[in-house]
């Protein structure tokens, strides 16, 4: 269990500073020691948000610190954000799929090597001439690693739908570490982890129908276009099989047994054009069978496409079964019970309930699959994503109507077999249209039933104006008591697009790297081959036209003042911030070079380019790191061609 | 006055919807009615701040507002912030000098103009094989735009230390419009607008001394390095004219009548190491006399250097002053009285007080540079920014101490004179090292005491732990009472590095674009010359092997369900948003192209690109626009080679 306000040598350092508040100090304390249920909660936090019930405010005050992460997908951004709640404060952007000026992620060597090392050879092709990555995304659903149903720690997994990949971000260092680009998709959209026993599989879902291979072969003859479901190794972040469906696939979820994913579907009609997509009256929701498929597998029932195993998962197909639920299908959420599956109906007012456990029947074709149906509750408009208390309830987004809807499982089971009871308890407004939403680790079996999330993707007057781009509006939404509370609006840039709520006991970052970390493994065996250590580096190594400058950091100084290299020369510097205090992180940045990056405790990073912009180029730290940081600098000579 | 709380056609749209609390109605109806003295203050808003100080929460609540814009520059993220305050709510994000996945900056044709058309020849040839645009910035000081010493609400100014740039933002959109490469220059550090009698000139400093040209005629002879000050026209966004100076520039301002800026210098020794940079026991303010740089230029006693007319402006020259300050001066902050000039010392616990009406009587030689002092005040360690409330007293960031500490100009001057007082009235912990700080309104005449931001380099244990690059922490004084309150902690991404504070009543941009917007006019140009409406294209024009697509998007569709070319093909796609709703913005990604863009209500946005990979490729919207968002896409059909 992480203590969040102890540090390494177990004194409260917390305790010992000035704070903003007298509240800290209790923090401190029950975080220390306290413990309620399966997770630590804060007495604090505990007894803020009972007496905000009662008129009290929710809000963090200066040097508290939150109850639970939120990371947060940023969508188009293609970033993942690190938030606190309740705060709902940003702490930390994770560059992913994104191109960030701060930390040169994109540009520094060890960036470049998650951003490229997993591209198909074809796309790598395609990027020469693009400066060898992409540099957008849209990144749409973060989900933390499982261990035993419950989130371990261990990574945060996220999937790209505009470029078709799959990244996977260390929640040690938050950082990405690896990045896989999957083959035989379109729009890589619905992602989940496996919850039991491990994460194990990555689930992927191929939103749009292509052809396979998408290499021209095939055009516009939208009979030969398909999609397929997508399983990658999390461990080793490689594509372990995909299955080839009926229809497109839109978001998915995993149960609680390890037997079975799911993916709802809005296209069963394979259609490519907005008529075609939405003129069957229901859709499906397909459910694999992942033991099923593994044989298939182990027994070479597949194809290779694209360099991975395919197994044929159309309708008739063993692997599968294709469950007829309300009319273009969109969320796709397990309960935390292990039994519920719901799948919410976007173009009808319901939302179909499944009952995980009659799908071993439907398997063996002992019921029909419309037979795991256990209940179909009418909700109201546009009904998008379901998130759980734990408790039995369920809260479902109603994007036309701008609702969230409270409703209880049980009594929509009861309802639809033909009892007189509401499944409805209650309706808050949220503002407006609502999205995904989320609860306090509500998709695991740890849903504690404090805090909803909406991800509204409308703002319109709720934030002072800020041009015709508006933010979206995550909302924070109590739902501990009786009746659903909205306490907080907080604004957000494109987009609110999908959360996962994780309690604070559940993560643990390092404070300062570690300096065996292996994501700088390429620039010690650098430096081994020639002969410098990273920790000490004040060296400029030529080697032919290729230079190789070592440098070391610490604050206010680099350990070269200047270092010179001729016009043309391809150089690569290396910067090892020998600070290890915590916070202390310097950056390495050349003017007019468009050269910028972070390097923080302990950490090294490098960059190679080629010099050919002779003069005096300076470079500088631009993280401020000292009173004297803005003195922290020194000079690239670029030495002419001679002429 | 712009009235947020009101739609165009006068009605008060927030009253007539739902809402998250009851004390919305209250602040719309302050809001539209109320004004207190010079500002149009929120009743409800100050009603909040007093009760806050016996014990109430700053909290904005659920459809409250916030009572001031800030615009926070991004440091090494190269972005601008749009924050509300007291909320301390990021409210949109400005791209500027970063790469922005959502919005397609450094992408769409409209995007590239503005970061490629002001570089200068050398640095665009420098980027030809880098994609054509820097990729990173480093966005230090952005501010308001004045007219007769206050904000004026037409556009943020904001440097890039990196690569030398000054960029400007249209507050109309919250777009940045024009961005130029400064000559002459390395490191634009430093960056004012003229506040009298309106900006007219934005300031801007050269940070590191250089040789000039900086083309490899000079290496390793730090004699022959100089610094320059630049005077950009912010109208046209060109540079007017430069100074050439002894030592180097840091921070600038400039005062309310139009006749001086000041840049503080902490490298008189121009010194290309820490040790020389620091060996002086003092630096100095270079006092910049811009009526008699102005008689230079006209008058023809400038060199042509880099393509823009350069005064010199060393030591002896009629055209500036140098006035010794205390050692290594950082911030160079105008008092709201018209009056009173401070340099923070950095290195010395001191800031050096100027009055600059006694700066006629030092640039005719009446009296000495540093008789134009009138107080040096010992605050602290590591002074670093000073702040205003615009009734006499004065807010200064201490580095090493971390603290604020609050002092009287007006005693300082007493005591500097001999008399037994202590200027110092309070100092306030904040968390941790603070870099700049700024109060409500404090670098305009109408400077109204309420908020101080102090913006600290360090967060260290303020928030939970998300690795080991820690974000910053801004925060939010109260400063309207007696004692100074610390109300809010606010963690902000790579950095918090300078803000301005402006009240609301100030800034009223637009809700949606007008169609006669220049930023597209080169997409108007092309679709007169292809005989195309924009608001109805739904064509295919070849030409060549370039094709232009035209289409207009209305949710949840484009005009083309699809679209084909050829392998080889360059391809320019223009959207035209034609939905007029506020807030529903649409996008445009094409999947495994790298391809994405932002169109908002009645915007045109274009983007150019080779189609050489064959295939079929959706298209889709990645702004979440409708119930049948998901269902918005289309197929762009590249036909292969011919083998």
């Amino acid at each position: 269990m992480a203590d969040h306000d102890k540090n390494d040598d177990g004194l409260s350092r917390r305790k010992l500073l000035t704070r903003g508040t007298s509240a800290v100090a209790l923090t401190g304390l029950a975080a220390g020691g306290g413990a309620a249920g399966m997770l630590e909660f804060s007495q604090t936090a505990l007894a803020q948000q009972a007496s905000r019930r009662t008129g009290g405010s929710v809000e963090v005050r200066p040097g508290d610190l939150d109850e639970y992460y939120g990371f947060s997908s940023s969508g188009q951004c293609g970033e993942v954000r690190v938030m606190g709640i309740p705060s709902m404060r940003e702490i930390m952007r994770i560059p992913v799929f994104n191109r960030d000026s701060a930390t040169g992620w994109g540009q520094t060597n060890e960036s470049r090597k998650v951003l490229t090392e997993g591209l198909l050879p074809a796309t790598r092709k395609f990027l020469e001439t693009r400066g060898g990555t992409f540099v957008n995304g849209d990144a749409h659903h973060p989900h933390m690693s499982f261990t035993d149903g419950t989130y371990d720690g261990r990574y945060i997994f996220i999937n790209d739908k505009a470029n078709c990949r799959v990244a996977r971000i260390r929640c040690d260092v938050m950082k990405c570490d690896k990045i896989i680009e999957i083959p035989n998709a379109s729009d890589i959209h619905g992602l989940r982890p496996q919850k039991y026993p491990r994460t194990g599989y990555v689930f992927a879902n191929s939103e749009h129908v292509v052809p396979i291979p998408n290499d021209g072969s095939v055009l516009d003859d939208p009979e030969q276009y398909w999609s397929v479901f997508t399983a990658i190794d999390g461990d080793s972040m490689t594509v372990a099989w995909q299955v080839l469906v009926d229809g497109n696939l839109d978001n998915c979820d995993a149960d609680y047994e390890g037997k079975y994913a799911f993916s709802s579907c809005y296209n069963s009609e394979r259609g490519v054009t907005l008529a075609d997509m939405t003129s069957a009256e229901r859709d499906w929701v397909v459910v694999f069978d992942i033991k099923r498929i593994e044989q298939a597998i182990s027994k070479g029932d597949f194809k290779t496409m694209g360099g991975v195993k395919v197994v044929d998962g159309r309708k008739g197909s063993p692997y599968t079964r294709y469950i007829p639920v309300a009319n273009n299908p969109h969320g796709c959420n397990m309960a935390p019970d292990g039994i519920h599956l719901v799948l919410a109906g976007k173009l009808s007012p319901t939302v179909t309930v499944v009952d995980v456990r009659r799908l071993a029947d439907v398997f063996t074709d002992k019921i029909k699959p419309r037979d795991a149906v256990v209940a179909e509750p009418e909700l109201g408009l546009g009904p998008l994503h379901t998130a759980y208390d734990g408790k039995g309830n369920a809260f479902t987004t109603l994007f036309i109507d701008s609702q969230v809807v409270k409703w209880n499982i049980d009594k929509a089971k009861r309802a639809y077999n033909g009892e007189k009871v509401d499944p409805i308890i209650e309706k808050i407004d949220v503002h407006y249209q609502p999205g995904h939403n989320h609860t306090s680790m509500g998709e695991t079996k740890e849903a504690d039933g404090r805090w909803l999330m909406s991800l509204n993707k409308f703002s319109k007057d709720r934030f002072l104006p800020a041009g015709p781009l508006h933010p979206e509006n995550d909302q924070l939404i109590d739902i501990s008591g009786a009746k659903m509370e909205l306490v907080h609006d907080g604004p957000s840039y494109a987009e609110p697009h999908d959360i996962c709520i994780v309690h604070r006991s559940k993560v643990n970052p390092l404070r300062v790297w570690k300096r065996d970390d292996p994501s700088w493994e390429e620039a010690r065996q650098w430096a081994v081959k020639d002969g410098v250590k990273l920790e000490e580096g004040a060296n400029v190594i030529r080697d032919g036209n290729k230079v190789r400058v070592y440098m070391y950091s610490v604050a206010p100084a680099y350990s070269l003042e200047k270092f010179t290299v001729k016009q043309g020369d391809e150089v690569t510097i290396f910067v090892t911030n020998m600070d290890d205090v915590e916070d202390l992180t310097h950056g390495f940045t050349i003017v007019r070079y468009g050269v910028m990056m972070e390097i923080s405790p302990q950490q090294t990073s490098s960059v190679t380019f080629v010099a050919d912009r002779p003069g005096v180029h300076w470079y500088y730290c631009q993280w401020f790191c000292h009173a004297m940081h803005m003195e922290m600098a020194g000079r690239m000579i670029v030495e002419p061609h001679q002429t």
